[in-house]
């Protein structure tokens, strides 16, 4: 029988302790387990905050006793008795509320509930579309529940950090002008101007330039953004972003602002110190010495080039390959020397199938190498590349040769590999990085023009101004990313607050200025009005507690997320809409 | 000349007083005003946090005050010198800065400025049209900016508060299923699923529901909701709620947080102590008094119903209107005797243009009325009117006689219009208050069914809940709004959390399995598996921000709003899109 609620709780489910023995207290929950054990029913209530223990005695009171055989799991109920000590052999450590139980005087029952369609537990043997669908029932899990709740708490301290540097929390619109530029846009069809449609932000970029200046000086915002890309595992349509800019700055006040809110995340969420500052790697050097421009940097295992030391040596597969412009480089995995002939097999086939040649290898003994090519090189280039390679006995060299950027990526994608299959990397190890110096531009092959590799609006290095028509590829931008185990948590730049530069920058984008104004008209114009000099950073705020609270896909820590196909199955959209929404759109969905 | 930002500003331009006299500073900002008088110039510099005069001498240095001679207005500049005591007769007591100024021994110019089309000052001379297209030197103004901080603190405040009341931040998704109910949703084309579309959030309500259920307790979301209505002037078709939600309470308990929560506000931002526990009127109070279900409080002249002591009189206009079910009632405008002829025909006019057959006044005088229908009632009715409506002489009573709610309404709007007339409301008053007891349904005559006059997610009241198919008209909503000096500044319900009480409403409203199914299933089906208690409230905080800021526009507590037509004049949306983004789209547009 359901009961109202005229009872206000005295405690949370997670609070009593011995402490609290002899009081009368009363518990508000869901009904998490039932046992009932010879005489006795057990019961752990539970709600966010935690599991209690409540027990019904028929020596206590027998009505009661036979009421709450009724109780099934998940039903809503409120209990009210007084806070007993566990039996000595009871006590559950594992439980901030272990050693207690409360022995129940008066129960309610609020609401029942069906049998849910998978257990309310941790290790849960649904499926994600399962969990998805019943979502509502899916978030009741304390692994869900804890990383909703580091969210939040990662976003209060986000906030209270950038309060307390005078950082002012701007909204910008939803509602604003298509632009495509990159990713696609959303767009909103537009009842009030037929044929005419808004487009949901990709970010608040233009805005936040357009804030700082109109003077706001330090502006942050924690706002959803969206692109319309074709899914991949870790991208959702939806996705959050803590965004900042500030004026009157250069990259070193970014940095401190994001250095200092990270230690501040670190600690609190995980009590994890990182130290300041953090280091900065060129995007060359990250490349060249990790293969990646995200490198994780828990472990060591550095790429080392060893091209002019094999250059020539009579190995033609290293000669000839620094010879046609290429590179050899290799890492060094410490006392890899047991690798078996099959493993070393599996190394070669990773990197085949990245598209590269495969891998040479070498084992080093006292002194010497085990190795096939071993006999082309001299005794002292066999010195040489331990020393460049750090080499001592038991370690296996990995090299390989072909063309640089491609050489890199794989022995990149190897050393990742490398650190997993031998566990290199603990757990609760927290590595950050800036990499910078990103080039301005690359040059699309298939659209035969340059792109912006940050976004148009990132500003040259100054010292790079003057080659900006003559030799683009070479120009840095004043972009920079924060880089933690191998993921870009976030990503900003200065700008570009002068108009003249812009447009010289747009010009290369061969954006023509009529195509500007359409797209940035209004950004280009406030550019004319007095815009300081201006810089800022957006943090993916989704991947961001993803790292913080261990997992390993954001849409466990998204409340409500989309399926990689871009679908909510809890409330199944997107989904057909009445004709008569589309007619008063004046719009038609296009028959295949 | 433009040159690079490398130094840092030591103070901004709102901080500098006599104790910094003889400091070598560097302020960063705009150029305010300059000002040529004699042998000196003199330049207010600007940033958001105020204006500093700084001087230029030739005395100090004659290249300095050639150089100077080149600022113009809106040019970003740094300025470096000592901080000196300003001449006696100087001192400007209206500025925080206003003690001292900078001689300056050094600037640089950042940036320049074309002539701004409307200058920087808060008495400005333009349209809003035309502050919304430059909307970055409209948000330059003093005023727009002093809103906009208003606007982020009081944010600031309710998370504060929130967070330490153990709510939790929770992101609800804004690509959602349209479930058109009330307002029409703004809809978003899904390319990846051609033909089908995800719809903006009206109100994360449904979302916010299923949080409680899957046991998140409080929850709370300071959110951007959409809807595309027909613009009024105080509408936005996205605008900004607080939105929060609990379990395990009742309406006491959330009149507790948003109380807690608003005096804090108010407090912070005005220094204006509001006082716990705030009035609370039923709807059918709120209408009978003040003729409004947002009643302004802050100044008194209720509304007196008289029809008992004139139904018999031999006045045939009251007591006809109280035979024909109408009532008789009036308000009296104390100290209103000396309104004349024609004042009194204005309010006359004012009433029958908004629907009405006009007013009756009498004026009182000692002991005696003045009045055209004094001669159709007896002494007792007169002094019972007088009595009933606390008269004394000098007062102006002011009478409509006709069908109840209308003259409720109009007496409601003459209240609010005699109130402004005679300037009886004080600024910096604030009047809070909780209406509720509304009814749970409305009978709409066009489409000859009830509708929700909450939501449909609305409880009704227990003690109601036997006559919700009997008498459903009857039945009072376990709703309330918080209002503030005339305006509904939130609103919220205790929701149904049994299935079985959700589907019975859905019955009433004509909503059959099918469709609630379609449009609520997920809610619907959690309600199914141990939905706890729970209800919230929802702050328009545009609005409250609004008042805050003493405005009386929306618009100008938004950094970038849409006009009454939904355009956003700055960046020209909604426009035109490529064709081939509409045909990626699947979609076309329908021509006339």
């Amino acid at each position: 029988m359901i009961e109202q609620l005229t009872e206000k709780r005295t405690h949370t489910c997670g609070e009593l302790k011995l402490t609290q023995v002899n009081l009368q207290v009363t518990l508000q929950g869901w009904v998490h387990r039932r046992r009932d054990h010879g005489s006795l029913i057990f019961i752990d209530i539970r709600d966010i905050h935690g599991l209690t223990q409540i027990v019904f005695d028929p020596n206590e009171s027998e009505d009661l006793y036979t009421r709450a055989k009724e109780l099934k799991p998940e039903y809503v109920i409120a209990v009210t008795g007084k806070v007993r000590p566990r039996p000595a052999g009871m006590v559950n450590k594992n439980l901030a509320t272990g050693e207690v139980e409360i022995l129940v005087s008066s129960f309610k029952i609020y609401n029942l509930a069906k049998t849910t369609p998978f257990p309310i537990i941790d290790q849960v043997d649904a499926t994600e579309e399962h969990r998805f669908q019943y979502r509502y029932l899916d978030l009741r899990r304390p692994e869900m529940q804890k990383n909703l709740i580091i969210r939040s708490r990662t976003a209060k301290i986000f906030r209270q950090y950038l309060d307390s540097q005078n950082f002012l929390e701007i909204e910008t619109p939803f509602l604003m002008r298509s632009t495509p530029e990159g990713a696609r846009d959303f767009l909103v069809p537009s009842r009030i101007h037929p044929g005419k449609f808004y487009a949901l932000p990709q970010s608040p970029q233009t805005y936040k330039q357009v804030l700082m200046v109109a003077g706001y000086d330090r502006y942050y915002q924690i706002v959803k953004c969206f692109r319309d890309e074709d899914l991949r595992a870790d991208r959702q349509p939806e996705f959050t972003q803590v965004d900042l800019e500030m004026s009157f700055i250069d990259e070193q006040d970014v940095f401190k602002i994001v250095e200092e809110v990270m230690l501040k995340v670190f600690d609190s969420i995980l009590h994890v110190k990182l130290q300041r500052p953090f280091p900065v790697l060129t995007y060359e050097a990250a490349l060249e010495k990790y293969g990646s421009d995200k490198p994780d940097l828990r472990f060591k295992m550095q790429i080392h080039e060893i091209s002019h030391l094999v250059a020539e040596s009579e190995f033609k597969v290293f000669s000839a390959t620094v010879k046609q412009q290429g590179i050899v480089a290799g890492i060094n995995l410490k006392n890899g020397a047991n690798y078996s002939r099959k493993q070393i097999d599996s190394l070669n086939q990773f990197v085949i199938e990245l598209g590269g040649k495969g891998v040479l290898t070498a084992k080093v003994t006292p002194g010497e190498w085990e190795s096939s090519f071993r006999k082309f090189l001299s005794d002292a280039q066999v010195v040489e590349i331990n020393e460049k390679m750090e080499s001592e006995a038991g370690d296996l060299l990995i090299f390989i040769a072909g063309e640089k950027w491609k050489t890199l990526d794989q022995l990149g994608r190897l050393r990742l590999k490398l650190a997993e299959d031998e566990a290199l990397i603990k757990s609760n190890q927290y590595e950050p990085l800036w990499v910078v110096d990103f080039p301005l531009l690359e040059f699309d092959q298939e659209s035969n023009r340059y792109n912006a590799m940050h976004h148009p609006f990132t500003s040259p290095r100054r010292e790079d101004l003057e080659m900006l028509e003559t030799n683009p590829l070479q120009v840095k931008a004043r972009a920079y990313d924060l880089v933690i185990n191998g993921y870009e948590i976030a990503g900003g730049s200065i700008r570009n607050h002068q108009q003249e530069i812009q447009m010289r920058i747009f010009n290369l984008l061969k954006i023509d200025v009529q195509e500007a104004q359409e797209k940035f008209g209004f950004l280009l114009d406030a550019l004319k009005y007095g815009a300081p000099p201006h810089g800022g950073i957006a943090f993916g705020f989704d991947r961001l507690v993803m790292i913080l609270a261990g997992c390993t896909s954001i849409r466990d820590v998204i409340a409500f997320p989309k399926t990689t196909s871009a679908i909510s199955l809890m409330d199944n959209s997107p989904s057909q809409v009445d004709e008569a929404q589309l007619r008063e759109l004046k719009i038609s969905i296009l028959k295949e």
